[in-house]
Protein backbone atom coordinates (compact mmCIF):
# COMPACT_ATOMS: atom_id res chain seq x y z
CA UNK A 1 0.00 0.00 0.00
CA UNK A 2 1.37 3.67 -1.08
CA UNK A 3 0.37 6.02 1.93
CA UNK A 4 -2.09 8.66 1.17
CA UNK A 5 -0.29 12.10 1.15
CA UNK A 6 -1.13 15.32 3.38
CA UNK A 7 -0.97 18.60 1.14
CA UNK A 8 0.51 21.18 3.94
CA UNK A 9 -2.28 23.41 2.24
CA UNK A 10 -5.61 21.61 3.81
CA UNK A 11 -7.11 23.89 5.93
CA UNK A 12 -6.62 22.43 9.19
CA UNK A 13 -9.52 19.71 10.21
CA UNK A 14 -10.98 19.07 13.82
CA UNK A 15 -8.97 16.21 15.57
CA UNK A 16 -10.49 12.91 16.47
CA UNK A 17 -9.35 9.89 18.46
CA UNK A 18 -9.98 6.59 16.35
CA UNK A 19 -10.57 3.09 17.74
CA UNK A 20 -8.72 0.90 15.36
CA UNK A 21 -8.31 -2.87 16.34
CA UNK A 22 -7.18 -3.37 13.22
CA UNK A 23 -10.60 -5.54 11.47
CA UNK A 24 -13.09 -4.64 8.90
CA UNK A 25 -15.44 -2.18 10.69
CA UNK A 26 -12.71 -0.08 12.37
CA UNK A 27 -10.85 0.23 9.01
CA UNK A 28 -13.81 1.67 7.02
CA UNK A 29 -14.02 3.89 10.14
CA UNK A 30 -9.97 5.01 9.90
CA UNK A 31 -11.79 5.73 6.31
CA UNK A 32 -14.72 7.55 7.27
CA UNK A 33 -13.08 10.10 10.11
CA UNK A 34 -10.10 10.70 7.42
CA UNK A 35 -12.11 12.32 5.44
CA UNK A 36 -13.01 15.16 8.10
CA UNK A 37 -10.83 14.95 11.05
CA UNK A 38 -7.28 15.02 11.82
CA UNK A 39 -7.07 11.48 13.60
CA UNK A 40 -5.16 9.80 16.08
CA UNK A 41 -5.56 5.82 16.19
CA UNK A 42 -5.57 3.83 19.37
CA UNK A 43 -5.20 0.44 19.51
CA UNK A 44 -5.09 -2.31 22.31
CA UNK A 45 -2.95 -4.83 23.65
CA UNK A 46 -5.51 -6.48 26.12
CA UNK A 47 -4.51 -10.26 26.33
CA UNK A 48 -6.24 -10.93 23.26
CA UNK A 49 -5.49 -14.35 20.76
CA UNK A 50 -4.48 -12.54 17.65
CA UNK A 51 -2.03 -10.29 17.64
CA UNK A 52 -1.79 -9.93 13.92
CA UNK A 53 -4.88 -7.62 14.17
CA UNK A 54 -2.55 -5.42 16.09
CA UNK A 55 0.33 -5.44 12.87
CA UNK A 56 -2.80 -4.73 10.87
CA UNK A 57 -3.89 -1.64 12.26
CA UNK A 58 -0.14 -0.49 12.38
CA UNK A 59 -0.29 -0.74 8.75
CA UNK A 60 -4.00 1.11 8.37
CA UNK A 61 -2.52 3.92 10.41
CA UNK A 62 0.71 4.17 8.72
CA UNK A 63 -1.73 4.51 5.11
CA UNK A 64 -3.71 6.88 6.34
CA UNK A 65 -0.92 8.84 7.72
CA UNK A 66 -2.70 9.20 10.91
CA UNK A 67 -0.54 8.88 14.14
CA UNK A 68 -0.45 5.50 16.08
CA UNK A 69 -0.56 4.65 19.93
CA UNK A 70 -0.88 1.30 20.73
CA UNK A 71 -2.41 0.92 24.73
CA UNK A 72 -1.58 -2.15 26.74
CA UNK A 73 -4.09 -3.14 28.94
CA UNK A 74 -3.42 -5.35 32.22
CA UNK A 75 -3.69 -8.75 31.26
CA UNK A 76 -5.06 -9.47 34.80
CA UNK A 77 -8.49 -7.39 33.61
CA UNK A 78 -10.31 -8.87 30.98
CA UNK A 79 -10.75 -12.01 31.65
CA UNK A 80 -13.13 -15.36 30.84
CA UNK A 81 -13.64 -14.70 27.34
CA UNK A 82 -12.20 -17.33 24.61
CA UNK A 83 -10.92 -14.24 22.84
CA UNK A 84 -8.78 -14.23 26.33
CA UNK A 85 -7.99 -17.03 27.77
CA UNK A 86 -7.00 -19.85 25.58
CA UNK A 87 -8.37 -23.11 27.72
CA UNK A 88 -11.76 -21.40 26.49
CA UNK A 89 -12.49 -22.79 22.30
CA UNK A 90 -13.28 -20.42 19.91
CA UNK A 91 -17.07 -21.79 18.33
CA UNK A 92 -17.46 -22.73 14.68
CA UNK A 93 -20.78 -22.05 14.91
CA UNK A 94 -22.82 -18.44 15.87
CA UNK A 95 -24.35 -18.69 19.24
CA UNK A 96 -27.88 -17.40 20.29
CA UNK A 97 -27.35 -14.73 23.27
CA UNK A 98 -23.93 -13.21 24.27
CA UNK A 99 -21.46 -15.43 22.82
CA UNK A 100 -18.17 -16.71 25.03
CA UNK A 101 -16.47 -14.60 22.96
CA UNK A 102 -18.08 -11.36 24.98
CA UNK A 103 -15.24 -9.92 26.39
CA UNK A 104 -15.91 -8.13 30.28
CA UNK A 105 -16.13 -4.47 30.34
CA UNK A 106 -13.82 -4.69 26.44
CA UNK A 107 -15.48 -1.18 24.64
CA UNK A 108 -16.09 0.62 28.45
CA UNK A 109 -12.30 -0.02 29.08
CA UNK A 110 -11.56 1.01 25.63
CA UNK A 111 -13.42 4.05 25.40
CA UNK A 112 -12.52 5.33 28.60
CA UNK A 113 -9.00 5.52 27.17
CA UNK A 114 -9.83 7.15 24.23
CA UNK A 115 -11.90 9.47 26.59
CA UNK A 116 -8.25 9.94 28.82
CA UNK A 117 -6.47 10.40 25.31
CA UNK A 118 -8.67 12.98 23.55
CA UNK A 119 -9.01 15.23 26.45
CA UNK A 120 -5.22 15.30 26.82
CA UNK A 121 -5.30 15.89 22.95
CA UNK A 122 -8.11 18.49 23.25
CA UNK A 123 -10.21 16.21 20.94
CA UNK A 124 -13.99 16.34 21.38
CA UNK A 125 -14.19 13.21 18.69
CA UNK A 126 -14.10 9.57 19.23
CA UNK A 127 -14.74 6.89 16.58
CA UNK A 128 -15.58 3.60 17.07
CA UNK A 129 -16.96 1.28 14.59
CA UNK A 130 -19.84 -0.93 16.67
CA UNK A 131 -22.80 -1.74 14.70
CA UNK A 132 -25.78 -3.03 15.92
CA UNK A 133 -26.96 -5.19 12.17
CA UNK A 134 -25.12 -8.13 11.59
CA UNK A 135 -23.14 -7.93 14.92
CA UNK A 136 -21.50 -9.97 17.59
CA UNK A 137 -24.44 -9.64 20.00
CA UNK A 138 -21.93 -7.73 22.40
CA UNK A 139 -23.78 -5.62 24.58
CA UNK A 140 -21.37 -2.66 24.46
CA UNK A 141 -22.10 -2.16 20.69
CA UNK A 142 -25.86 -1.49 20.84
CA UNK A 143 -26.51 2.64 20.63
CA UNK A 144 -28.27 2.69 24.54
CA UNK A 145 -24.64 1.88 25.55
CA UNK A 146 -22.96 4.54 23.40
CA UNK A 147 -25.03 6.70 24.33
CA UNK A 148 -24.64 6.14 28.28
CA UNK A 149 -20.90 6.37 27.60
CA UNK A 150 -21.43 9.71 26.25
CA UNK A 151 -23.51 11.10 28.74
CA UNK A 152 -21.04 9.80 31.56
CA UNK A 153 -17.92 11.22 30.07
CA UNK A 154 -19.67 14.77 29.60
CA UNK A 155 -19.84 14.29 32.95
CA UNK A 156 -16.36 13.23 34.14
CA UNK A 157 -13.94 15.34 32.52
CA UNK A 158 -13.02 19.09 33.03
CA UNK A 159 -13.39 19.32 28.92
CA UNK A 160 -17.34 18.25 29.67
CA UNK A 161 -18.01 20.42 32.33
CA UNK A 162 -16.21 23.60 30.96
CA UNK A 163 -18.43 22.61 27.78
CA UNK A 164 -16.57 21.39 25.56
CA UNK A 165 -18.94 18.18 24.83
CA UNK A 166 -17.35 15.25 23.30
CA UNK A 167 -19.30 13.55 20.54
CA UNK A 168 -18.72 9.48 20.16
CA UNK A 169 -19.50 8.80 16.36
CA UNK A 170 -20.64 5.64 14.99
CA UNK A 171 -20.55 6.00 11.01
CA UNK A 172 -21.10 2.06 11.09
CA UNK A 173 -24.13 1.79 13.62
CA UNK A 174 -27.41 0.79 11.17
CA UNK A 175 -25.45 -0.30 8.54
CA UNK A 176 -25.46 -4.33 7.31
CA UNK A 177 -21.39 -5.90 7.17
CA UNK A 178 -22.42 -5.77 3.15
CA UNK A 179 -23.21 -2.45 3.47
CA UNK A 180 -20.07 -1.44 5.43
CA UNK A 181 -17.78 -3.20 2.94
CA UNK A 182 -19.42 -1.30 -0.29
CA UNK A 183 -18.88 1.80 1.68
CA UNK A 184 -14.91 1.37 2.01
CA UNK A 185 -14.63 -0.22 -1.81
CA UNK A 186 -16.11 3.67 -2.40
CA UNK A 187 -13.97 5.11 -0.08
CA UNK A 188 -10.93 2.82 -1.18
CA UNK A 189 -10.26 0.76 2.31
CA UNK A 190 -7.75 -2.16 1.08
CA UNK A 191 -9.38 -5.05 3.12
CA UNK A 192 -6.79 -7.39 2.04
CA UNK A 193 -4.81 -5.82 5.01
CA UNK A 194 -8.19 -5.94 7.44
CA UNK A 195 -7.94 -8.95 10.42
CA UNK A 196 -11.39 -9.79 11.59
CA UNK A 197 -10.80 -13.43 12.82
CA UNK A 198 -11.18 -14.74 16.53
CA UNK A 199 -7.80 -16.76 15.77
CA UNK A 200 -6.14 -15.60 13.45
CA UNK A 201 -2.30 -17.06 12.86
CA UNK A 202 0.89 -14.79 13.25
CA UNK A 203 0.63 -14.19 9.33
CA UNK A 204 -3.23 -12.36 9.70
CA UNK A 205 -4.86 -15.91 8.22
CA UNK A 206 -8.04 -16.68 9.17
CA UNK A 207 -9.76 -19.67 10.07
CA UNK A 208 -12.95 -19.07 8.37
CA UNK A 209 -14.79 -21.13 10.59
CA UNK A 210 -15.57 -18.17 13.79
CA UNK A 211 -18.56 -16.30 13.90
CA UNK A 212 -16.34 -13.03 13.14
CA UNK A 213 -15.19 -14.80 9.57
CA UNK A 214 -18.77 -16.06 8.90
CA UNK A 215 -19.94 -12.95 9.13
CA UNK A 216 -17.52 -10.78 7.31
CA UNK A 217 -17.80 -13.04 4.19
CA UNK A 218 -20.96 -13.45 4.17
CA UNK A 219 -20.43 -9.88 4.18
CA UNK A 220 -18.31 -10.03 1.35
CA UNK A 221 -20.79 -11.94 -1.14
CA UNK A 222 -24.14 -10.08 -0.11
CA UNK A 223 -22.05 -6.79 -1.29
CA UNK A 224 -21.36 -8.85 -4.50
CA UNK A 225 -17.17 -8.28 -3.67
CA UNK A 226 -14.28 -10.92 -4.24
CA UNK A 227 -13.17 -11.93 -0.99
CA UNK A 228 -9.67 -10.96 -0.38
CA UNK A 229 -9.49 -12.26 3.23
CA UNK A 230 -6.14 -15.16 3.04
CA UNK A 231 -7.71 -18.21 5.11
CA UNK A 232 -4.95 -20.99 6.69
CA UNK B 1 -0.73 -3.60 62.68
CA UNK B 2 -2.26 -7.32 62.92
CA UNK B 3 -4.61 -8.49 60.60
CA UNK B 4 -8.32 -8.71 61.35
CA UNK B 5 -9.27 -12.45 61.52
CA UNK B 6 -11.89 -14.44 59.59
CA UNK B 7 -13.67 -17.18 61.29
CA UNK B 8 -14.65 -20.26 58.99
CA UNK B 9 -18.07 -20.19 60.65
CA UNK B 10 -19.41 -16.62 59.14
CA UNK B 11 -22.22 -17.42 57.04
CA UNK B 12 -20.77 -16.08 53.22
CA UNK B 13 -21.06 -12.33 52.64
CA UNK B 14 -21.86 -10.79 49.49
CA UNK B 15 -18.35 -10.18 46.92
CA UNK B 16 -17.42 -6.44 46.21
CA UNK B 17 -14.65 -4.63 44.39
CA UNK B 18 -13.41 -1.82 46.56
CA UNK B 19 -10.80 1.02 44.82
CA UNK B 20 -8.20 0.99 47.29
CA UNK B 21 -5.73 4.33 46.89
CA UNK B 22 -4.26 4.33 49.88
CA UNK B 23 -5.52 7.22 51.06
CA UNK B 24 -7.61 8.34 54.24
CA UNK B 25 -10.67 7.99 52.16
CA UNK B 26 -10.44 4.27 50.54
CA UNK B 27 -9.31 3.23 53.71
CA UNK B 28 -12.50 4.32 55.39
CA UNK B 29 -14.22 2.94 52.71
CA UNK B 30 -12.88 -0.52 52.71
CA UNK B 31 -13.05 -0.43 56.51
CA UNK B 32 -17.19 0.00 55.53
CA UNK B 33 -17.34 -2.34 52.92
CA UNK B 34 -15.33 -5.26 54.96
CA UNK B 35 -18.16 -5.16 57.25
CA UNK B 36 -20.85 -6.54 54.61
CA UNK B 37 -18.91 -7.40 52.10
CA UNK B 38 -16.23 -10.26 51.01
CA UNK B 39 -14.46 -7.48 49.54
CA UNK B 40 -11.17 -7.31 47.03
CA UNK B 41 -9.26 -4.68 46.63
CA UNK B 42 -8.05 -3.09 43.71
CA UNK B 43 -5.16 -0.52 43.12
CA UNK B 44 -3.63 1.59 40.52
CA UNK B 45 -0.43 2.01 39.06
CA UNK B 46 -1.08 4.85 36.19
CA UNK B 47 2.32 7.04 36.45
CA UNK B 48 1.35 8.79 39.93
CA UNK B 49 4.22 11.15 41.32
CA UNK B 50 3.62 8.99 44.24
CA UNK B 51 4.00 5.54 44.64
CA UNK B 52 3.95 5.44 48.10
CA UNK B 53 0.39 4.94 48.27
CA UNK B 54 0.19 1.94 47.40
CA UNK B 55 2.69 0.09 49.50
CA UNK B 56 -0.19 1.95 52.42
CA UNK B 57 -2.84 0.13 50.02
CA UNK B 58 -1.12 -3.11 50.83
CA UNK B 59 -0.87 -2.54 53.98
CA UNK B 60 -4.36 -1.46 54.19
CA UNK B 61 -5.38 -4.87 51.92
CA UNK B 62 -3.63 -7.01 54.41
CA UNK B 63 -4.93 -5.21 57.57
CA UNK B 64 -8.54 -6.31 56.66
CA UNK B 65 -7.39 -9.69 54.85
CA UNK B 66 -8.91 -9.31 51.91
CA UNK B 67 -7.03 -10.27 48.14
CA UNK B 68 -5.32 -6.87 47.09
CA UNK B 69 -5.01 -6.43 42.30
CA UNK B 70 -3.06 -3.88 41.06
CA UNK B 71 -3.37 -3.07 38.00
CA UNK B 72 -1.02 -0.98 35.99
CA UNK B 73 -2.48 1.76 33.30
CA UNK B 74 -0.05 2.18 30.14
CA UNK B 75 1.81 5.35 31.10
CA UNK B 76 0.64 7.35 27.57
CA UNK B 77 -2.74 7.62 28.89
CA UNK B 78 -3.25 10.34 31.75
CA UNK B 79 -1.00 12.95 31.27
CA UNK B 80 -1.28 16.58 31.28
CA UNK B 81 -1.90 16.67 35.11
CA UNK B 82 0.52 17.57 38.29
CA UNK B 83 0.23 13.85 39.34
CA UNK B 84 1.44 12.43 36.41
CA UNK B 85 3.75 14.87 34.91
CA UNK B 86 6.95 16.28 37.57
CA UNK B 87 7.16 19.27 35.27
CA UNK B 88 3.99 20.27 36.57
CA UNK B 89 4.64 21.49 39.90
CA UNK B 90 1.87 20.42 42.85
CA UNK B 91 0.35 23.74 44.24
CA UNK B 92 0.72 25.12 47.96
CA UNK B 93 -2.49 26.36 47.55
CA UNK B 94 -6.53 25.08 46.89
CA UNK B 95 -7.00 26.34 43.37
CA UNK B 96 -10.89 27.75 42.76
CA UNK B 97 -12.03 25.85 39.30
CA UNK B 98 -10.67 22.41 38.66
CA UNK B 99 -6.71 22.46 39.66
CA UNK B 100 -3.71 21.40 37.98
CA UNK B 101 -3.92 17.70 39.63
CA UNK B 102 -6.88 16.94 37.92
CA UNK B 103 -6.23 13.68 35.85
CA UNK B 104 -7.79 13.03 32.91
CA UNK B 105 -10.91 10.63 33.18
CA UNK B 106 -9.28 8.53 36.26
CA UNK B 107 -12.05 7.93 37.97
CA UNK B 108 -13.90 6.58 34.39
CA UNK B 109 -10.56 4.55 33.87
CA UNK B 110 -10.48 3.23 37.58
CA UNK B 111 -14.20 2.31 37.55
CA UNK B 112 -14.09 0.50 34.20
CA UNK B 113 -11.55 -1.57 35.17
CA UNK B 114 -13.10 -2.31 38.22
CA UNK B 115 -16.11 -3.21 35.95
CA UNK B 116 -14.10 -5.72 34.18
CA UNK B 117 -12.91 -7.39 37.25
CA UNK B 118 -16.21 -7.06 38.75
CA UNK B 119 -17.78 -9.16 35.87
CA UNK B 120 -15.04 -11.55 36.02
CA UNK B 121 -15.55 -12.18 39.61
CA UNK B 122 -19.16 -12.34 39.73
CA UNK B 123 -19.68 -9.64 41.96
CA UNK B 124 -22.58 -6.58 41.61
CA UNK B 125 -21.06 -4.03 43.98
CA UNK B 126 -18.56 -1.65 43.33
CA UNK B 127 -17.13 0.47 46.18
CA UNK B 128 -15.12 4.19 45.70
CA UNK B 129 -14.55 6.90 48.39
CA UNK B 130 -15.21 9.96 45.91
CA UNK B 131 -16.91 12.81 48.53
CA UNK B 132 -18.44 16.12 46.81
CA UNK B 133 -18.62 18.07 50.64
CA UNK B 134 -14.65 18.92 51.52
CA UNK B 135 -13.29 18.20 47.88
CA UNK B 136 -10.62 18.43 45.42
CA UNK B 137 -13.35 20.13 42.70
CA UNK B 138 -12.82 17.05 40.30
CA UNK B 139 -15.79 16.46 38.48
CA UNK B 140 -15.59 12.64 38.01
CA UNK B 141 -15.72 12.96 42.04
CA UNK B 142 -19.35 14.02 41.52
CA UNK B 143 -22.71 11.86 42.25
CA UNK B 144 -23.90 12.59 39.13
CA UNK B 145 -21.00 11.35 37.75
CA UNK B 146 -21.16 8.13 39.54
CA UNK B 147 -25.04 7.83 39.54
CA UNK B 148 -24.55 8.20 35.15
CA UNK B 149 -21.18 5.43 35.16
CA UNK B 150 -24.09 3.06 36.63
CA UNK B 151 -26.33 3.52 34.22
CA UNK B 152 -23.77 3.15 31.89
CA UNK B 153 -22.51 0.05 33.05
CA UNK B 154 -25.42 -1.47 33.71
CA UNK B 155 -25.78 -1.41 29.39
CA UNK B 156 -22.27 -2.79 28.98
CA UNK B 157 -21.95 -5.47 30.53
CA UNK B 158 -23.35 -9.19 30.06
CA UNK B 159 -24.38 -9.23 33.89
CA UNK B 160 -26.56 -6.10 33.47
CA UNK B 161 -28.32 -7.13 30.10
CA UNK B 162 -28.83 -10.63 32.36
CA UNK B 163 -30.71 -8.62 34.94
CA UNK B 164 -27.27 -9.06 37.30
CA UNK B 165 -28.15 -4.74 37.86
CA UNK B 166 -24.06 -3.43 39.16
CA UNK B 167 -24.30 -0.86 42.09
CA UNK B 168 -21.61 1.32 42.92
CA UNK B 169 -21.80 2.42 46.69
CA UNK B 170 -20.09 5.71 47.51
CA UNK B 171 -20.30 5.87 51.25
CA UNK B 172 -18.77 9.07 51.69
CA UNK B 173 -20.29 11.10 49.17
CA UNK B 174 -21.84 13.25 51.74
CA UNK B 175 -19.91 12.89 54.81
CA UNK B 176 -16.95 16.02 55.54
CA UNK B 177 -13.16 14.94 55.59
CA UNK B 178 -13.60 15.38 59.98
CA UNK B 179 -16.94 13.27 59.43
CA UNK B 180 -15.27 10.66 57.46
CA UNK B 181 -12.41 10.52 59.87
CA UNK B 182 -14.64 10.11 62.92
CA UNK B 183 -16.46 7.15 60.99
CA UNK B 184 -12.94 5.67 60.48
CA UNK B 185 -11.60 6.01 63.96
CA UNK B 186 -15.44 4.25 65.48
CA UNK B 187 -14.46 1.78 62.68
CA UNK B 188 -10.01 1.02 64.38
CA UNK B 189 -8.75 2.57 60.58
CA UNK B 190 -5.30 3.26 61.33
CA UNK B 191 -4.69 6.57 59.87
CA UNK B 192 -0.53 6.41 60.25
CA UNK B 193 -0.52 4.30 57.17
CA UNK B 194 -2.77 5.92 54.99
CA UNK B 195 -1.14 8.38 52.13
CA UNK B 196 -2.86 11.41 51.13
CA UNK B 197 0.04 13.62 49.83
CA UNK B 198 0.18 14.53 45.95
CA UNK B 199 3.61 14.74 46.55
CA UNK B 200 4.69 12.20 49.78
CA UNK B 201 8.13 10.76 49.92
CA UNK B 202 9.11 6.87 49.58
CA UNK B 203 8.33 6.33 52.94
CA UNK B 204 5.29 7.61 52.75
CA UNK B 205 6.31 10.96 54.72
CA UNK B 206 3.47 13.94 53.47
CA UNK B 207 4.73 17.86 52.27
CA UNK B 208 1.98 19.25 54.49
CA UNK B 209 1.20 21.84 51.78
CA UNK B 210 -0.58 21.07 49.09
CA UNK B 211 -4.54 20.91 49.02
CA UNK B 212 -4.80 17.52 49.72
CA UNK B 213 -2.58 17.64 53.06
CA UNK B 214 -4.42 20.71 53.87
CA UNK B 215 -8.01 19.03 53.76
CA UNK B 216 -6.63 16.03 55.76
CA UNK B 217 -5.06 18.39 58.32
CA UNK B 218 -8.16 20.36 58.76
CA UNK B 219 -10.13 17.19 58.63
CA UNK B 220 -8.39 15.91 61.64
CA UNK B 221 -8.68 19.26 63.49
CA UNK B 222 -12.23 19.43 62.85
CA UNK B 223 -12.62 15.93 64.21
CA UNK B 224 -11.30 16.47 67.08
CA UNK B 225 -8.46 13.97 66.47
CA UNK B 226 -4.79 14.17 66.58
CA UNK B 227 -3.31 14.12 63.21
CA UNK B 228 -1.24 10.72 63.26
CA UNK B 229 0.37 12.00 59.21
CA UNK B 230 4.36 11.73 58.78
CA UNK B 231 5.47 14.94 57.60
CA UNK B 232 8.80 15.34 55.78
Amino acid sequence: MTTISKSPDQPSKPQAVVLLSGGLDSATVLAIASQDFDCHALSFDYGQRSLSELKAAKQLADYYAVSHQLIKIDTGVMLGSALTDQSIAVPDQHEEGIPVTYVPARNTLFLSHALAVAEVRSSNNIFIGVNAVDYSGYPDCRLEFIDAFEAMANLATKAGVEGNFLKIHTPLIDKSKAEIIALGIQLNVDYSVTVSCYQANEQGEACGHCDSCQLRSKGFENAFVSDPTRYF
